[in-house]
């Protein structure tokens, strides 16, 4: 493992569309989505640390979560995780990573990935990210992974490229394209030179806070007003003070839309980002009623193309049910058609006030 | 208050119809299944305290139930929750309170009642029970009230007279008759000389034990070999000894159906011994989709004809569903559609071996 090599983690996402397993409380990234025992945070440090020595895995999250991330991945550093004290989106949270790293270790090359996907093919993915980080290494460049599409979703961001779509094969990237409506969505599927934005970005910290200075002055203006703090006892302290009033927007708009020195590397890894249940039912095994069941004591009934979800050790009985999503939590119970869970966000924030 | 009226309160049944919201540990009478905050047992001890004097109220319980009862009614003496060592149906449960009570006093009438019922008319039904109990004080005969039909129904007992039925004036009874196929019961509603029997009776504790010394006397001989026990710190050790070989019988075999001079009250009183979540439904307040709601935090969106109960603290969101029973346990969930109740009760003793 090079010792050059770190990830950051970013965990400190709240979201509720996958309500009611997911709360302000307890989001997705926290959460044993496909019912396996681990967490998808959990499952995305294992994934790493194969590849990444463990005191190089960092974990970004909001204060609120420290305590969840220290439960569930306890082989992190106390000192690598990294409390947000406000949500100022994923712009100021990759500066933050990025000056932390170039303190400790001027070196530094660092894959930035979300907490709450899921990955099918581990092994391709991570000769692509272990492919990645060289290229970062050795070319003041930024890389991403482009997912290969599979269907014209208009749920997900989408990369441009100039050429045909080679898969392993790095390729400068035209634009950044925000989730299409399904007109767009088919064009770009068939097209063949469009790949889903899946959020997964490798560079090297100094070229990274370069391009900060170049594209978002401010945010990184703001964190090293005095850079002698990180990795000190004093950082959470500082970064108490000065994180609040960096300016709130994605990575995508902080850098990646404008800078010119993007690279994406096309991949078919078995990604989904779990978005909904929906994605979700996709996404599990299903039984030969292309049912998915997550729960162990879970008895089903002429039910058909639906997904149950429990906690395994509650009785569910269900007779009947067509097209339905079924998730039983501690707090709420959820009984609604499939076919329109878009409706469920809505709702949640409406009637519950969440 | 008649200080030689008492009133003996049947809490020692199991009972799984009511899956998964009644269970072995929790049998239905323990339950709150109204949603009201007030369980089945606690309703009927309300009811009886208006007209028996708090001293005089008895619950019969099997030994498992004991802290149950004991938190729900705490108004009742200690040494009046009279504990079942086995489960021998209700003729010797009946025997052991005539005998306890005649022990303590021989002037004693009493009305015995299951406590898993419900009664609409309160007010009637204690003008019935009064004037019942002051029949049994002067006559030796046994009372019952008889329920005025209201449908076909194949769940419950009948009870014939011998003439027209006349709400209020007891009548001689001719014969008690089991659960009857649905073409007899319907014959029984538009007959006019068949009720419901409700399982509640009223008699002297004098002429109940002479009764069982006539027609089950088995039971009574075994329970008063030694009747200086009752009312003793040793009488429960007696009880635990003795009880367990009497016959197991219902007093309606035992006493009702072979002593001559048993007669009915024809009584209206909005009674429902709710036997399932169909009876629970017929019985409760409907909103404009003629759905049943239990539990406080409940939204339902185009949802018919169903019932949904939780934990009034539970949020629960339900859309579409039609003629269902949606009922959430901390343990258990069912959803089940409603014209298919009667499978629940075989599904639960065969699937979970409950």
């Amino acid at each position: 493992m090079n010792k050059n090599y770190y990830v950051g983690i970013m965990a400190g996402g709240v979201g509720t569309r996958f309500w009611p397993s997911s709360t302000k409380e307890k989001p997705k990234q926290f959460l044993d989505i496909l019912g396996i025992g681990k967490s998808l945070l959990r499952m995305t440090y294992e994934r790493f640390a194969r590849i990444i020595p463990p005191e190089n895995i960092l974990v970004i999250t909001n204060k609120a979560y420290a305590s969840i991330v220290k439960e569930q991945v306890p082989e992190v550093l106390d000192k690598n995780i990294l409390c947000e004290p406000t949500r100022n989106n994923t712009g100021p949270c990759v500066a933050y990573t990025a000056l932390r790293l170039h303190q400790e270790n001027p070196e530094s090359v660092f894959v930035i990935a979300p907490s709450d996907h899921v990955i099918l093919k581990e092994e391709l993915f991570l000769a692509h990210i272990s492919k990645a980080l060289d290229l970062a290494d050795q070319n003041n460049c930024i890389f991403t992974l482009g997912i290969n599409p599979s269907r014209p979703d208009t749920g997900y961001g989408y990369i441009k490229v100039n050429d045909e779509i080679i898969i392993g094969q790095e390729q400068k990237v035209e634009k950044f394209i925000e989730k299409p409506d399904l007109d767009n969505a088919l064009k770009y599927l068939y097209s063949g030179k469009y790949l889903w934005n899946g959020g997964i970005f490798i560079w090297k910290s100094s070229q990274l806070i370069k391009d900060f200075h170049e594209y978002s002055p401010n945010i990184i203006q703001t964190l090293e007003q005095d850079i002698s703090k990180y990795n000190t006892p004093e950082e959470q302290s500082y970064i108490d003070k000065v994180y609040p009033s960096t300016e709130n927007i994605s990575i995508d708009y902080a850098i990646l839309e404008r800078a010119p020195h993007v690279y994406t590397i096309p991949v078919d890894i078995g990604w989904s980002d779990l978005g909904t249940w929906n994605s979700l039912h996709d996404y599990l095994e299903k039984d030969e009623n292309n049912t998915v069941t997550i729960g162990k004591n879970t008895f089903l009934i002429d039910t058909e193309n639906s997904i149950v979800r429990s906690d395994s050790k509650k009785i569910v009985v269900v007779k009947g049910l067509k097209n339905y999503i079924v998730v039983d939590e501690k707090d709420a119970l959820l009984i609604y058609p499939k076919d329109q869970e878009q409706e469920i966000k809505k709702l949640v924030e409406g009637k519950m006030g969440n």
